[in-house]
Formats: C-alpha cells, sequence, structure tokens
C-alpha cells in the first residue's frame, strides 16, 4: 500500500485538480474511514470509533420529550452564541468542576456543533497560512486536519512514551519560532489514555504566556478518570485566561455523541471573531440539543444530582472495560506492550514489527475483521501502535479479542 | 456611522491584530446583527431574520417524541454522510419534485448541520486564495462572507431590479475570467423575492458548462411560489450536473430552522472533498435532527401526505402575509417603492434618499424600534433598500406598520 500515515483511502490526484489546497491537504480522519472501509469487509466487530455502548439517559431524553410537547422555541434558530440559560449553567458547571475563570459567561462562551466545531473555529480564527502550530504527538487526529485546513504547518513533539506518554515540556520550548501561533492539547489524551500532571501543565501555560502564543484546548475526556488519579484543567491558571481557547463537549460525558453541542470558553475578543465563523458554517448549534444540554447540567451539581449519579456510573462501567482490554492485551503480550490509561476509553498498544500501521490495522481488519484505529492517524510517533476504544459493550470486547487471539495464533 | 456596507457593528483593529486575514475580512451577517443591536434597544418589534411564527409541526415532533422513547441511536453519531434511509428518502423526493438527476445518492449527497454547512463546505472545496466567484446582487448575504471566509474574491452583478429582479445574463458572461472558478445563485432569490424564469436558467446553465465553472445553488426556498409561478430547479438539467453543487435545507419548507439539518447534493468528487469538510467541523448531522428530516420526507408524498397538507397550509398563510405587507408597503408609497415578491418570505423595498442602508436600518431601529434588515449586506446593488421579513404573525407584522407608519409622519 502507499496510502499516507494518516489515511486509509487513496485520492485519485487526477479528479481533485480543481480543489482548493486547503481540502486536498486534509483528510478524512482515520477513525471515520476504517469504518466505512469495515461495512465493505463486512461481519466486523469494532474497537474503533469512539461511541460508548450507552444511548443517551433516559432523564434527558424525558426532558426533551417534555420540552417537544411544550415548548415551540425548540425547533427554532437560537439566538446565535447559545440558548442563554445554557451558557449560563455552563459557565456554573465549569466553575464547579475546573474552578474555571469566568467573569461574562454571555462574552466568553458560545455554545458551538459539538467540541468539534469549536475546535475547528479556533484554528481558523488563529491559524494564517503558514503559521506554525504545535501539537504533542500522538494526539486526536482531528486537530492535525483543521491545522492544515486553516493551511497552518503542524509541528510535532513526540510524548514521552516510556514515561506515560508525558508531555516533553523541553522539547515543546525549543519548537516554538517566532512563527508560532499557538499549542494544541487534549488531556486526558485520545489515543493514549495519558492524564497530565498538574505540575507539566503549569510548566505549559508558563510558556504560552511567556511566549505569548495561544493554548488551544480539548477536555473532552475530562470527566472520565481512573485509580484516583487528579485532574488538573488549565481553565483553573488566572495568568493563562488571555491566551487560552478551550473547546468542550456534552458529547461524551452525558452519551450525546450525536447531539453534536459542544462548546467554546475564550477570550471576547475570540470568542467575537469565532462567532463569524459559527455564522458561517452553522449558525446555531441544534436547538434541541442545546435543551438537552441545559438538562444535563441541571441534573448535575456535582454532590448527587441525576446527571452525577449516571456519570459515576457510566466511569464504573469503563473502568471494568478497562480491566478487561488490559487483562486481553497482557494476553497478546508477544504482540503488544501498552501503558494502562489513566483516562479517557483508549488504549494506544505498541506491535511488534516494522509494518506501517495503516498496513497493520487494515490487515486486522480484512484477516480478523476487526477495526482498530491506524497509529500514524494521530501524527508521527503514532507509527507502530494502534488505538483500541474500549468504550464498547463487554461481549464486543471479547468477541474482538477472541478474534485478534486467533489471528495472531495464525 | 463609519461602519461597512455589510456590517451594522465595528470592529476593533487594534484587537484582531492576531488574527487570520480570513476572520478579519468576514463579518457576522447583518441579518443576526440586528436583532442583537435591538436586544440593547429594548421592545423592538421585527420584520428581522427569517424565523417564521410557526413552530415545528405535530407530526414531526410526535414521530421523534417516539424514537426518543425507542431507539437507542438517536442519540449516538450516525455515520458520517447522515442517516442511509434519510440519504435515500431526500434523493426520491428531489427526483420527484425538482426532476433532479441522482443516479447513486449515497455518494452523490451527504446531510449537513443545515444548508449553511453545506454552502461553506462548497466553497471551502472549491475556492482556492484568489479565486473568483460570481454572484448576483442583491443576494443572500453569507454566499458573500462564505466566499471571503475561503480568501476569494467576490465578483457582483446586479440584477435588473426594472425587470422583477432578473439576472443579468450578458453580466454573468462577462465578469467571467479564467480566475473564475463558480457563479454562486440562490431561487427564490433571498432577500428580493425573484424567481428565475427557466429560460434564464438554462442561459445560466450553458455558460457555466461552456466556461468550465462550478454552480453552486441554494433552494431554500423553493417550496414556496406565489401566484402560480412556474419553479425551474437546475437540477434537472443533465448536461449541468458535473458542475452543480446544490444545498439545500429543511429549515424552511418543514418549519425546522433549529434543527440544522441540510444537505448537500454534488458529483461525487465533490462529496468526498466535501465530507472531509464536513469530518472537520461538524463529524455528523444531530442524529435526532436527521430523524426528523426523515418522519418530514416520509410524511410528503406530493400528493395528500400529511407533510404535503403542512406545506400547503404554510404557502397559504405565507401568501396572505405578503398580501398584508405589500398592502402596508403602498400606504407608505412617499417613502418605499417595491416589486412584489414571487417566492419567498422577503420583499426588499427601495426607499427615498441618499442614507446608507445601515443608517436607514439603524434609525429606524431606534426611532421606530422595529428590526428591518440593511440592503447593503446583500451586495452593493442592495444598497438604499432594506429587506422585510413577512415570516412573522400578523399581529407583529401590522404592529410594525403601524409604527413604521408614525415613524415616517413624524
Amino acid at each position: 500500500m502507499t496510502t499516507s500515515a494518516r489515511s486509509v483511502f487513496e485520492e485519485n490526484a487526477e479528479e481533485t485538480v480543481r480543489f482548493s489546497q486547503r481540502v486536498k491537504q486534509i483528510t478524512m480522519s482515520a477513525i471515520k474511514q476504517m469504518p466505512i472501509l469495515a461495512s465493505k469487509v463486512g461481519g466486523c466487530v469494532s474497537l474503533g470509533q469512539g461511541i460508548p455502548s450507552f444511548g443517551t439517559p433516559d432523564f434527558i431524553r424525558d426532558a426533551i420529550i417534555k420540552e417537544l410537547s411544550e415548548n415551540d422555541a425548540i425547533g427554532k434558530y437560537s439566538i446565535q452564541p447559545g440558548v442563554p440559560a445554557l451558557i449560563q449553567a455552563l459557565a456554573e458547571d465549569l466553575r464547579r468542576s475546573k474552578k474555571a475563570q469566568i467573569d461574562d459567561p454571555q462574552s466568553e462562551l458560545f455554545i458551538s456543533c459539538g467540541g468539534m466545531e469549536a475546535l475547528a473555529a479556533a484554528m481558523t480564527v488563529i491559524v494564517e497560512r503558514g503559521d506554525e502550530v504545535i501539537l504533542p504527538t500522538p494526539t486526536y487526529s482531528s486537530h492535525i486536519e483543521q491545522i492544515l485546513f486553516a493551511e497552518g504547518v503542524p509541528r510535532f513533539v513526540p510524548a514521552l512514551e516510556h514515561d506515560n506518554w508525558r508531555l516533553d515540556i523541553d522539547g515543546f520550548r525549543k519548537a516554538i519560532t517566532p512563527k508560532t501561533k499557538a499549542i494544541v492539547l487534549c488531556n486526558p489524551v485520545n489515543p493514549t489514555g495519558a492524564v497530565f500532571p498538574e505540575s507539566d501543565m503549569r510548566a505549559i501555560a508558563q510558556l504560552v504566556v511567556e511566549k505569548d502564543i495561544y493554548l488551544i484546548l480539548d477536555e473532552a475526556y475530562d470527566f472520565l478518570l481512573y485509580d484516583e488519579t487528579p485532574y488538573f484543567s488549565l481553565l483553573s491558571i488566572p495568568e493563562l485566561k488571555k491566551h487560552l481557547i478551550s473547546c468542550g463537549s456534552f458529547s461524551k460525558r452525558f452519551c450525546m455523541t450525536g447531539w453534536r453541542v459542544g462548546y467554546m470558553l475564550a477570550p471576547p475578543a475570540v470568542i467575537r471573531q469565532g462567532l463569524k465563523v459559527h455564522d458561517a458554517f452553522a449558525i446555531c448549534a441544534p436547538t434541541i440539543s442545546q435543551y438537552a444540554a441545559l438538562a444535563a447540567l441541571r441534573a448535575t451539581n456535582g454532590k448527587d444530582g441525576q446527571g452525577d449519579r449516571f456519570v459515576a456510573k457510566l466511569i464504573a462501567t469503563l473502568q471494568s472495560r478497562r480491566e478487561l482490554v488490559c487483562e486481553r492485551l497482557d494476553r497478546l503480550a508477544h504482540v503488544f506492550s501498552y501503558t494502562k490509561p489513566k483516562g479517557g476509553y483508549y488504549v494506544f498498544p505498541k506491535y511488534e514489527g516494522e509494518d506501517a500501521s495503516v498496513d497493520f490495522a487494515v490487515r486486522i481488519l480484512n484477516e480478523a475483521r476487526v477495526i482498530t484505529i491506524p497509529g500514524g492517524a494521530f501524527g508521527p510517533a503514532g507509527e507502530h501502535h494502534i488505538r483500541i476504544s474500549f468504550g464498547g459493550a463487554e461481549a464486543e470486547l471479547n468477541e474482538s479479542f477472541d478474534r485478534l487471539d486467533r489471528f495472531f495464533k495464525a
């Protein structure tokens, strides 16, 4: 195969001659490509995309059923930055759960079509053609595509695999040039499951402030921590506030992936620019989903609300799935080595051998009929790894590993 | 005031120094800015944004209440191009209602977060920095912003106001240069209410094919025609198919503006590129909204389905609101002259005097407390006009004109 590390599919250069550079240089994430490939193979089970097996909880669905019966506003555009009550509730939740520094919610937040739209808006606001943006690798693949869409240049700093995938702070410092516009981080890390210690977060914050650049932050999995790992959010650092563009989501915490509702928290000047992009791409986030997110937050008080109980149960279930998957990986120790994830629902094992990760993942797909994601999608240091999701139901996880056992025995 | 023709707000140049050219040169549509300004004035009534007074119909809401109780998939990501059953139903609807030439729905269509996301994806796929894109003026303001976001150069061809705002076909031909990538049209026209005759559509199609460029089409109001005006859709021309990127929406036809669900119909190579943009900005359209759109289409057969009856009633109501607004404008003949709209729910009167449209609309807002949209937002030929929406309830339309009567008497 001659495909790139980031893409599973080959593109016909002939047919793309009419299209813009920005789209030619991006690729649909391998996270979405692998299931499409799988649908052609047939009969596959999945350790692939991050869709957990859980449906949206009943307390959210019931709230929306009530709104659908009573509230005409649910079918109409909301005001463009989002339903004001949701913005207010979100600010309170961020202050409580992350000690976020928010002065005026209505000018520092807007509600987006999922965290993804907020991230894409952040990149297109900040990044000019030729600007450099620094990312650790492995890191979430869509951040790379969004930088390329904005015609920026991704600069990768490999994470320290031998040290629980920690950040190479010194590497970040060395990577900064006069062209650097931003650092983009996710925490906990998709795909490695690393959760960064407070000391590293403070060091990155100091670097960002010192160099007067932006930090674009993706905390989609911040609620999902194991082994009593402490979580330190960059939102709590007052000095960083002017430099921080935080993009968040309701998708994972409340099992609302399909509702497409997230947000951007940023300085008002960034929000004003971001709203222009939001206006040109979406007009507003889906109103019904904004009401669903509001119902989720209203049931969540950090103590023992219905939302808190749901999330606690979700964490417990995913913790047991993590144990299951790690135990199954241990049985394949002749093939895989891995760092046990501290957060999120992914593990990122390294495999023996020199195969490119795309070839490795496609062979597993074709021959074992198991979907995994090639590690090369997550930047250069992702090569020779695959991403495994343990969001799926236990039966599917077990069936997937049964197939992998047979495959690697053969 | 020193604001530009396209923007109501001034921007602080000082604070935008860090941001990309693409966002600095776009503006939030005046359609959204005027209501924000109005919220500061207080006590305003609206002839502004295109939100009709109708809620989403019960047959759609009831279908979603049922799905929420029974279908776990409704809360999860759909596959990225959209729910396959919706793509299939949409293709059938487009074939029936517009004689659309569709061979393989799953490779020629994708479901977007409203028609707006499809349009933004089309522009960013087609337009490279410096490419020219031709639009009539007046035309829908967001098309202009989307071209600028893609760093293209809008070239305007004034419509023929004296001839029912028809297209100046010869003007289009003369505007084409080697840098021209596409023509962008909406039909019926927002803001003028013009509906283009078949002969003009065929002439534009011929020009597009001859010059080997793209035609980006926005038909959000295609179901909404008055006075038995015939509608000719460019989707029916087989020769144009390779050149046509059609962006559509469920928002207006089924009163679903808040659900954010629309689509792109285009050649497979364009769809493949568009899906990359969709992946980077949205992942997928909101799944619950896709099911709502599917419910709408399943009730619509072009004869006498529940959906057809709903749409017929919607058209009849808007027709009577058009009569009301035109009659009220006639009473203000010393201020306004206008062309009676043939489709959509906007009228675009020209006012006496030399005031810039932003100043005119802001004065009406401040002094009469009526929201209208300054015509300059719709390109240069929109100057000295305002856009008036007759989507609102009759009481609000009457109250708005009562205030205008008093204002123009004073």
